[in-house]
């Protein structure tokens, strides 16, 4: 279903599909909060605290700290078959991500990648021999060798649980966001940040390409849509469409002032990448540092 | 309602009133993941995997953290009448939070400490004066001074939500948690951390009086309840009753066992106890160390 109109403050609304499965979202998009295109100043009508979007009893979810790199993993799992979906997990931590899905009575199916990171290797191969039966996911752009590829549109299940794939380039060109509309929650890597977003100036970034991933790709979800980036210096954990659309002191200019602060910004060299981007080219399964081979040494089997 | 049964697995079950308030919650408790008293061993019959309970559209939830002390703070709100209350915020953050609140559009009205912390400054006093009108709470028996005092029983509101005051001394003599029964939710403070506890040897702690409070008061409430804790170390975010009656390794252990372990942790003394204590008494309001001070001069005018 698609619907357009035009006034004083839409330029054009779509309503896709994928947005009117869950019966929660859908009268808050028919009403006021709706997407306006892409604004060059706020949305007036937006208010940033609305109604919650509850999350299903047979839905598990869990957020997971690195305070290293500062990077948020995401435990999810079907109650009933006990499927579960390990999002940007953290090879330091992988012993402690494989003792939690243990402790709790999951079988991991995937871990799954949001892009390949500069900045901290995946846990993605130390949990394909700590959790037998696992699998490591990246989408096909990043180049990077996994078990399985994502494009864009592609659905990830567990349970009857589904993670819609988006194409979200410009921090990498292969990074994606990961959906889950039934519980309103999406998955953004480094795309966006809460009122920030992944830096464009190496791995192929483009500031322009980034811009039009977050208007077209995350911004165009339900205003209540909870987000949940790949890190946060400032101990927030998740943020919502609709705070992000009005306060991401970036995301809420205009395309050509966006480009030119991230043009400005001045970052020094990735600490990490040098080390993490090997290692992630092939889902932390080689390449490891010498210090990492030595900890996972029994693990890997390298 | 009381439910007294004498099985294998159960020594005495009770069901209070309180726990029956959320449906979701019900068919749980009566089929087959009741408390069953204080186990030597732990019970076969609880799966830590259970389903889950949905939080109210009219909730709001957000966890907030400080990297420095590893302390957890938490936002509730009233999505309709947007009154909201903080648990334990911290002193160093209290302009993140005041910035939370406010872009959120809601208003504080309790900064909510669940003790006198020995480990950080309370976040309650610069609150009072950055969003005014909010007011400090702590526990009549933590002898600290605040504008509001809680007991054992007591129930805090915003909007139509209600957190119940549990009395749970034994890390400190004035110890509470507050249990959010309609949500499924209960905030520990220190007395129960995510598969630990807080240290009982300063603060009129007591060993003997944790485990009581624990068993008594956190363990009886039902199996998927999720505990949000004072701090975590690990980068984990909750747990929940049925995970913590499991996996924890001191408090799954009989008393005795219990007591010998917490008296045998052979820990250095507390780094921040010294400067800490003396500005909790106030709730954060004096008594600042002069950096803190310094710090928020403008704020506090002292």
């Amino acid at each position: 279903m698609s619907v357009f109109l035009v006034g004083r403050f839409c330029r054009q609304i779509v309503i896709h599909n994928s947005q009117i499965r869950n019966p929660f979202v859908l009268p808050l998009v028919q009403s006021f909060h709706l997407y306006t295109g892409r604004p060059s100043c706020v949305n007036p009508l937006v208010n940033s605290m609305i109604q919650q979007i509850s999350v299903s009893e047979d839905f598990f979810f869990k957020q997971l700290f690195d305070r290293v790199s500062c990077t948020y993993s995401y435990l999810l799992a079907d109650v009933k078959s006990k499927e579960a979906v390990l999002i940007d997990p953290v090879i330091d931590l992988a012993e402690r991500d494989a003792k939690v899905v243990d402790n709790l009575g999951l079988k991991l199916k995937y871990s799954v990648n949001t892009h390949m990171h500069a900045d901290h290797i995946t846990g993605s191969g130390v949990l394909k021999k700590l959790l037998v039966g696992s699998q490591s996911v990246i989408s096909k752009a990043s180049q990077a060798l996994a078990d399985k590829y994502v494009e864009h549109g592609d659905i990830i299940e567990f349970g009857p649980h589904k993670l819609e794939v988006r194409s979200t380039p410009g921090h990498t060109n292969g990074c994606v966001t990961y959906v889950c509309h039934a519980q309103g929650m999406a998955f953004t890597g480094d795309a966006l940040l809460i009122r920030g977003c992944g830096r464009t100036d190496f791995q192929e970034g483009s500031s322009e390409t980034l811009y039009e991933s977050v208007h077209n790709q995350i911004f165009s979800l339900p205003e209540n849509f909870r987000l949940f980036p790949g890190h946060d210096y400032n101990g927030i954990l998740d943020t919502t469409v609709s705070e992000e659309k009005k306060f991401n002191p970036r995301l809420t200019k205009c395309k050509e002032e966006f480009v030119e602060l991230m043009k400005n910004l001045n970052l020094p060299y990735p600490a990490q990448i040098d080390k993490a981007l090997p290692a992630n080219k092939v889902c932390g399964l080689y390449n490891l540092p010498t210090e990492m081979e030595e900890k996972f040494k029994s693990i890997l089997n390298v």
